[in-house]
């Protein structure tokens, strides 16, 4: 294990800094051994700094590194963000010009033309938009993000659509409480109840899934062309979003043709056998009322999307449903699979 | 109080018929004088018969009432129906040509050309199609019906943009668990959890808002002219169904016009202040967040269907939210308000 | 109505506070003229103060009201204050020196020798410690409390057994989250779990019933002798706290003597109808799983303790569910209901 | 894997069946090779005649076997039983007789002088009853049982205080939905709501812990000399049942006393690191407000019983509250746990 490359965590003790730190704990490639976060903490041990909201106890190895401030300076070329969106702009930007990988979960740089916003299943080779970002920034390290916690497990669903032409899409999303991190979601407001708003994530559902699912033309991505409209809910589920999706294409595939499609659907992270890889990235499930949030949700480590209920869709073309697990696939596990990926592909 | 008109219920053990009951108790109008349930009930009191699963205690007044079986025979000329859909038809049309008016929740005669489909806001014309009905079949008596629980917000909700031409709508639902009778949804299902699927119910909430939003023509009803498609899910709440909507549109009002359109929408039922008519049948909040089931689904005794969020959709014309109490406005509710309708047109 | 005796609220933009707001609308006897707040909020309109949190709207009436600093000085005789633990003790005492009848549900001056701690079916006679009160503390006005909303029911459900001397009580409690305010629980800590712990609470179950179950010996209160435990858990309910409760006797009656005790309990505020009041305080309910929180808490508005389940206790004599409502009998209706019948009084 | 013992499950398409299932899948030792249900499922397939209920899929293995009646003849020696109480007496008995070794966790067995109620770390010694229940019955087999989901992780914590002399204890539970089987609960009556009451469960909870937690002398169990009493309620919970406990001993050990009885706490099976024992069976958590069921009843593998808030109680001497996972260590992982007990014994 000594061989292990050191990594830390950018906002360490909030919710997704605990899923690195649970996620890393027993990391084959990576070994946590620095945490940053406010100053407020700083100076204290891990342990002591952090309110543990995850399932078990804080795993033992994480619990003594002492917390520091979130400056470089003796800190591992690698590190993982989930910075609060107010000052990741600022402190991230520092750590790439200081030479180290940022692998963000942040959406501070998720939209940049130079910023790869990556699904390692989808869009790995936006990987190359780190030359231009380099090119552009003068910078000796890089940023790399992953995308909204909903935007994921659209865009995996959309992917095998793709090549017949994705024309326009509309979701409805019933979105888990753990998305609003901690404190978050009131009880009051959840129990027995429906909220029909999240503030501030239908744009980013609307927009972040046209930029995973283009084409890189010229070492630039063109966004795909296509209509989107997203209606976002916070339902009372702990973890793991639900969509409902309808999706226009310009081609006319077979029911048949596209569950071989999503059935086969593979990417890099498999071809590779990555650590954090789901041997099948997208589970097509047969039966009529699945896949449902708290029984499928944690399926190979949560980072399985799963789908069901293809059906012809009386406006659009098709219609089904996807589900994903926001904290994990949707955040620290997303970011971790694409720290995975740069790893093989040597750019660590 | 000695002049209400006596009323009866059939099927008046089951979940709906219990609301009948609730609601009929304090009645200015009618009078419960009669229930009927299967021969496994009759000759039993009501209180002895029914496991009754609402609110605080069964009323005292329908607890003494004698359960019958569902005959034709010393029964009030006014029966409401909640009876299964297995034996709905044969039941609801031997009362009908008993003589009988059967205001009826049950789905068996809603798509028939010669039964009304009502909302008594929308479409309130309809009742003409009683004339088309006896003469088809002969009958004295007749059978109106109310829509899917679903589709009657989504119906009310869509009538103040029918006069903009509507062209498509595509809607998701998340919908309560006593849409499902009881015991219904296993708790083991639902805890933390959506299920994306329910049997039966998007080809109702696709079709019946078409026949509800359509136009009497030399006396039939036009159906409307628009595609619909419909994503059905049940969330862990009590009570009250929520839909996201999105909605086209042939000609292009203002977001001031709809709104003012959906504020002053009202109907024959506010004009002759029926009973259970709410004075706003139709209500807009502005809170970015409403409306939410728990919080809003009692407004006027459960029979103001709520809207909210109204914005435009980016492939679509325009997006909101609305919500319904499927119970009483989808259901027990629904049929008193059309038994209400039809007495101050003198049809009963 | 333009008769009705001008009230305020101290801390009215709280949850506690928006409850007396919501109970105070439509009150036969007290009018709402001012709501103080603290500083922030001083000056704007109520409407634009407060966050509603409640089912249904803000009663228009409150919402224009401009919120005052709790300050005495053109402020009504009576108030009602729910403020916060941490300056409730300065402000009340201010507002008693300056004359006014302060009924707080805080919990500062609940234990206090000369401070009337009221359930007015059980011991209004404690009234009389106001005389004491302000003989010790040369205030013109007074301060008049309610217990904590577990206290509430378990003194009321004790009630009936004080005469056969009780000696040992324990109790469990499974409390709805309203009971910690807004935002309160997290739902991350509830959705599908139990907390098995609520700060601060287990003592004041173990020690206000003793106090509100005493007897009034030359005008000061005789605490009951009794030995009390109490375990206190958080569930995920959203109004009602239900406990179950074991309880030891000197005398020995039978179950049926006990039952009619129940049944017949009743006190002041029955006997003067008081506008709160509930006809039957404590209802027993007769089936064996009642009762429930979601279906019983609501009766007679929030005012009525239901009681179940009364049998044989192997240890102790006998045990018992009980349930009441937190936000309305354990909290704003208990003090709307003492100062109903201070008013009945002539207190006021 | 080809030396596993073949082991067959009764009851095997129910809910605790499917738990052994899932349990039995990559057990080290036993390999599931028969499924018996009821005739109307017999002869089908397993993943045919079964509606999996658990998170996750079915597992391949259990999928393809063929389901049997529960009948004798062809069936593996050793045979785990989940049958139903109306029906496991009359089959538990005809497979002992026929040579099984019926592990069973049905409640039919349990009370019977010369039948084993076991928790392995509390009485393995209680095993030596099956030479008792030999001789008595005539069988060349045995039945062995587990205790009740609430009556196992009381045992298991009130047994480090066994040594000090119980004298009483009182229990009140908050259950999950899934020791109801399926569909079992209704979701309209736990939804945001506490039943306070489930059919059958005071007596078994105040019974069973006094045999387990008693003597073997002279190859008879002595009960221990407690009294007990129970309340038992039915929370919103999917899994793990919370305990709060209080309890009274003849002698008065201090806290530091307790808590290292506690930690210290093992058995046969952590000596002999049989497959399914937990490293630590009865873990003290520090927190709070801790054990919590969905955070903690997951730990190694929902084996393990947790604890906490151990402190002084003003009627008896402790308090404490306890936790454990009523589908695994309440049921099928207790009954596998047995059997595991029962092979290092030399008794298979």
């Amino acid at each position: 294990m000594s061989s292990r490359i050191d990594v830390g965590v950018l906002g360490a003790t909030g919710m997704v800094g605990q899923n690195f730190a649970a996620l890393l704990a027993n990391h084959p490639w990576f070994q946590l051994t620095w945490v940053g976060a406010s100053g407020r903490s700083a100076g204290k041990k891990y342990g002591e700094a952090t309110s543990w909201r995850l399932d078990g106890s804080m795993p033992e190895s994480v619990a003594n590194l002492t917390v520091n401030e979130c400056k470089p300076g003796n800190v591992p070329k690698l590190v993982f963000s989930s910075m609060d969106a107010d000052v990741a702009t600022g402190i991230e930007q520092q750590f790439a010009e200081a030479g180290h990988i940022v692998v963000s979960n942040s959406k501070n740089f998720r939209m940049y033309d130079d910023v790869p916003l990556l699904v390692p299943e989808v869009n790995a080779d936006h990987l190359a938009l780190i030359k231009l970002q380099q090119a552009n920034r003068g910078w000796k390290g890089a940023i790399v993000t992953n995308p909204n916690c909903v935007a994921v497990p659209l865009a995996m669903a959309l992917a095998p659509f793709k090549k017949y032409g994705i024309t326009k899409f509309i979701t409805t999303s019933m979105q888990a409480v753990s998305g609003a991190g901690y404190p978050g979601v009131a009880s009051m407001d959840i129990i027995g109840n429906v909220i029909p708003f999240i503030g501030g994530e239908e744009p980013k559902v609307e927009e972040e899934p046209l930029k995973i699912l283009g084409d890189l033309v010229d070492g630039k991505v063109t966004y795909l062309n296509a209509k989107v409209s997203a209606h976002c809910n916070r339902v009372a589920v702990v973890d793991g979003h639900t969509l409902t999706v309808s999706v226009e294409l310009s081609q006319k595939p077979t029911k048949e043709q596209l569950l071989e499609d999503i059935r086969n659907f593979r990417g890099l992270p498999q071809e590779r056998n990555l650590p954090s890889a789901p041997p099948v990235p997208l589970l097509y499930m047969t039966e009529d009322n699945r896949p449902q949030p708290r029984r499928d949700i944690s399926r190979d480590g949560g980072m399985t999307v799963t789908m069901g209920r293809l059906r012809p869709c009386s406006i659009f073309d098709w219609k089904f449903v996807t589900l994903g697990h926001n904290t994990i696939r949707g955040a620290a596990g997303a970011a971790i699979l694409n720290a995975e990926l740069m790893h093989s592909e040597g750019l660590l």
